[in-house]
């Protein structure tokens, strides 16, 4: 188990499509930002999924680290992830 | 030093606002993201300056690790730093 920071940059009327991938996998926290634990077996599905997505013009940045621990993780103003948009 | 992954989600309006006061410290690397190598003096300077600027219904997160080393980057599509409009 791994743990990955996730963030897309889609032309506006796609974000939904991206979110939706990556949300079967990863924790939405913030705007285009996506966290959490994932196996390699899923991380590689996911990966394909988005290479599939992906067209001219956007992005996606996936941070992989060995472990949680291995990152602080400090949120200023509002955290997202209390939100209920992004639970 | 240590390496820092920035995020920042703010009203449309004011985004430039935040993006200029982390690019001093910062590389910007995709559309509300920011990453680089920071001592502790600046990334505390840094903080300070988001408290003051954040206003209600904005966040942002920064993600510190100790070393670039601890994580793997992998971009799909276009990677936004080679982007002009990125550096």
């Amino acid at each position: 188990m791994m743990y990955v920071v996730l963030v897309y940059d889609m032309e506006a009327e796609r974000t939904q499509r991206m979110l939706k991938l990556c949300r079967r996998y990863l924790t939405h926290v913030q705007n285009s930002v996506l966290e959490g634990h994932i196996t390699e077996g899923d991380l590689s599905k996911l990966r394909n999924s988005i290479e599939d997505l992906l067209i001219t013009g956007e992005s996606v940045i996936i941070y992989e680290l060995s472990s949680e621990t291995l990152v602080d993780r400090t949120v200023y103003g509002e955290d997202p992830a209390e939100d209920s948009r992004f639970l």
